[in-house]
């Protein structure tokens, strides 16, 4: 990949992550020498990424751009905006990292926990600017499903850069308002492309606002005479806060479960988002101690169907404090994130099992809203910013698709609206947008907490072996009188029963011997790879003859 | 598990499947030494079953049993009611199975495709009824998404047992109409207990007819310049006509691609229920040659995203005969079978990406009805045939739980309500109704067409080996002087990149030979399990402290 050629007076805008994709949100401002990055993310693998944690966006521009960077400027907390930061400041120096309120809170927890060596966190006021050389960034509020959530405005020379964060307009949050003056302020002093978040452009209409959230959950808790288990997300803090009163309100203590609820509560109420009397919380770790106070909230992690999370446990009856008993209620505050909808049902079948009523998300019960505003709250934000140029972000194709064609609507010509991939750069200048080149961009895997020892072909192993499992064959060759020393040792894993596999362990063995044969010659030297290909040759046709599967062949030649 | 005790004049209802999932149904009904066998389904295994094929029933209760069965009574065509019966009739000697017009027909196929014997497969007749012993059998048609399905009601001299198969209500179908009038009679005759399909029991009122559907596809057709490319279920017929009908009344011709839609409008236009003048359909079947027809409906599998159907090789640009170009519009009329919806949307992205248009459901549009009856659906059915018991069957618990609180709002007391899960024995006689015990049931796994070779166990390994692959390590202990020739071998597969784990390959042949040490005094008979034991552990503690990782560790003892 060549480096991009830099032109004066021209901005260049792309993504390392978050185009085509919900997750791992990475956008880069540049500006002749000065880069802006936004955001810092990760994303959660589909099944498809076998045994993987986490995948990152490729840092190489970065690193071989380091000494242009001026600052890391995080829009909002979520994972998918500032779970890569522990990675990427192991790699790449930057300079500063500029975070606000809740998410600052949140950064310096993984920072603390994660890397051992300083790192300059700064944060951001939102009524002030921050300055590096060609740039004056300065901020806007949004709501969103996590407190202290902004878009960014990044002014250069020839022209500014507005970038909406996650956001949904509530017009009656449980948090503080959306700043639609200084939005509008924006826009009327002139926006040359917008970048705004693409999640629900297939969404019809506008998403129901925190507040009636608030009240379904308060209406409940005044109606259920039982305990009442909920489980959001941790990081919905406003939401939890929400809980936290109804609980008062209602005269419940509150017990709280789950490694992620625990810590965002403690940070949270740190910062004051989270506000209860003393007593309100009920002491929950010792986990010999069973909770059997009556009047109780559970509030816990588990949302969507998690393996180890505490609603999963508690469904399943493994839970070591709470055992559910009829009367009880489940409310699920929260949407199932796409590709979760099968574990969230697993759970709430168990739920129903153990005797408990589950109360989920509208159309049965507005207990949850989403952060993302649907098609009429993106087409506010474009009348509001009436960018020139116009790069959906933060969405798979169709939703970025979608969300250029209501761009159309409210009035951007087809061919000022940019519809990216991460790599692609968009480059900016007086006269006129046009997409430059490519950047070095891909996914980046995870696996146990480090990067890059795993790639796409460890992840085609696993495919294979997950499919019809292995099957190893040993050989052991005598290099000296070119024979076969004992009878080749076949053994599998996740093929077929052993029983079944036992029977053709002979055959395997024969095939085996005949493979090696024409390898074994004097005078020649030992062809040990091609004794491993003719073998597995062999082995794949048999087994794929008598039981139509086709598992992993590894053959193995010991060499006496 | 003991048998069960067979008492006079008393009717035993029991799933081998079908309850507490949504698959593999199967429902008998007994009363005294005669069984009639509802329904011999598969189910698709979900992701966590690597490698599996299907699922079915365990048989053994039928294979048990067999004398006493009279017969298997199809309700309608779907592979989760009709793909098992290759497996069933290897197994378990079936005297007959009944099926009626196209049920008949798939069925016919499949043996003819995969049973090397003969089977007697019969029609039966919607306005007879069938005669076993003490069992009278008759049908009412009901309207689901694949024609000639029928719900059944099994007269027995204690009482009666309805059996609805899966249905919804359409007040205008594009097929027969139900037979409400049936159904009301059945009503009033006396109805002991009712089997009712719970798989929309979520589904607030009622679901939108086929003609809506039908009408919509209409239009679009009409509005639509370009190339149509649709997909919908291979098996719904009528919506497939529908199809054809749109595409005659706008000039379109038809290329049909996928196996399962060529084959299914095979046996439909045998059976009359696709009608279409001669040179509808284009011939498709020689993959070297490009459909270039530009008035041109392509009907295709893939509305559920599988890897290898058309829809999606032409999505991903791979399909030998259809290019997509802009001006395309593609209509997904179908909906994502839970757990498919991620798929799905890779397709709709990849569409989307090549240019197409892509309309997809509603809320979007009426291009898709369900084929099952949603809430007030359920509770006319429980009010036709005001049943003294209700068995909520066809669902996950929480369907079934929810469908018995419809039935609790239709005036059906609790405690006649029974929420049964596969296996257990709900007993009928002329005084109560009561759980009698359990007959043996389980999941049986098809992996490659061969039943049971493949347990838990066989796919715990291969859920093992997914996650973090595989370590192997080859031993060679010359039993004679008890030493270890040459270094133990060490390879691995899916684990991490090759270049990261030589690295570690002399510590862990270190590791190895240490771990041996102790097993390899003279005098002693070689302890080749303990040494497994050993080497196992003493490399999973290494491996996970360097690596943090758990991959399966397989050792291998080479004796010579």
């Amino acid at each position: 990949m060549e480096n991009l050629e830099i032109k004066n007076k021209e901005i260049l805008v792309f993504a390392l992550g978050g185009l085509g994709e919900v997750g791992k949100n990475m956008y880069c401002v540049q500006y002749e020498n000065d880069i802006i990055v936004i955001d810092s993310g990760l994303k959660f693998p589909d099944e498809y990424l076998m045994g993987i944690d986490y995948v990152l966006p490729d840092y190489q521009y970065l690193i071989d751009n380091e000494d242009k960077i001026r600052a890391l400027i995080i829009t909002h907390g979520h994972e998918d905006h500032i779970g890569g930061i522990p990675f990427l400041v192991k790699q790449v120096k930057i300079p500063v990292i500029y975070a606000n309120g809740l998410s600052l809170g949140l950064i310096k927890n993984k920072l603390e926990e994660r890397v051992n060596f300083p790192v300059n966190l700064k944060e951001y006021n939102e009524n002030e600017a921050l300055v590096f050389n060609n740039f004056n960034i300065s901020f806007f509020r949004t709501n969103h499903s996590i407190p202290d959530t902004f878009g960014v405005r990044l002014k250069t020379p020839v022209g500014s850069v507005v970038h909406t964060g996650d956001f949904k307009f509530d017009f009656s949050p449980t948090s503080k308002d959306s700043d639609y003056h200084k939005m509008a302020k924006i826009g009327e002093e002139g926006v040359s492309v917008l970048l705004s978040d693409s999640t629900n452009a297939e969404l019809d209409g506008f998403t129901i606002s925190e507040k009636v959230v608030s009240q379904t959950i308060r209406d409940m808790f005044e109606s259920i005479e039982g305990r009442i288990i909920i489980s959001t997300f941790a990081s919905n803090i406003h939401r939890v806060q929400q809980i936290v009163e109804a609980s008062i309100q209602t005269g419940r203590r509150i017990a709280v479960f789950g490694r992620s609820m625990t810590k965002n509560i403690d940070v949270g109420y740190k910062l004051g988002y989270i506000k209860a009397p003393k007593g309100t919380f009920i002491y929950t770790r010792n986990p010999r101690q069973e909770i059997t106070t009556n009047k109780l909230t559970i509030l816990c992690t588990g949302s969507q169907g998690e393996p180890m999370a505490a609603l999963t446990r508690i469904a399943a009856g493994i839970h070591k404090q709470i055992s559910l008993k009829p009367g009880d209620t489940v409310i699920l505050s929260s949407s199932p994130i796409p590709g979760n909808q099968e574990s969230v049902n697993r759970t709430i079948n168990m739920l129903y099992k153990r005797g408990a009523k589950v109360i989920t998300q509208s159309p049965f019960a507005d207990v949850h809203a989403s952060g993302h505003g649907g098609q009429n709250e993106l087409k506010l934000m474009l009348k509001l910013m009436r960018p020139k140029y116009f790069m959906p972000i933060h969405g798979e194709y169709r939703m970025l698709k979608i969300h250029a064609e209501l761009g159309e609507d409210t009035g951007i010509p087809k061919e000022n609206t940019f519809i990216m991939g991460n790599g692609d750069v968009l480059a900016i200048n007086e006269k006129k947008a046009y997409i430059k080149g490519q950047v070095q961009t891909s996914d980046v895997y995870v696996d146990s907490e480090s990067i890059g020892e795993v790639g796409s072909l460890v992840i085609k192993d696993r495919r294979e072996l997950s499919d019809d499992g292995l099957l190893s064959v040993i050989i052991t060759i005598n290099e000296n009188n070119r024979e076969i020393e004992c009878a080749p040792n076949v053994v599998s894993r996740g093929f077929i029963y052993t029983k079944n596999f036992d029977n053709m362990t002979k055959d395997l063995q024969e095939i085996t011997i005949k493979a090696c044969d024409k390898f074994l010659d004097y005078g020649k030297k030992l062809n040990i790879n091609g004794i491993k290909i003719e073998v597995t040759r062999a082995l794949k046709a048999y087994i794929n003859k008598m039981t139509k599967r086709s598992p992993m062949i590894m053959p193995v030649i010991m060499v006496l």
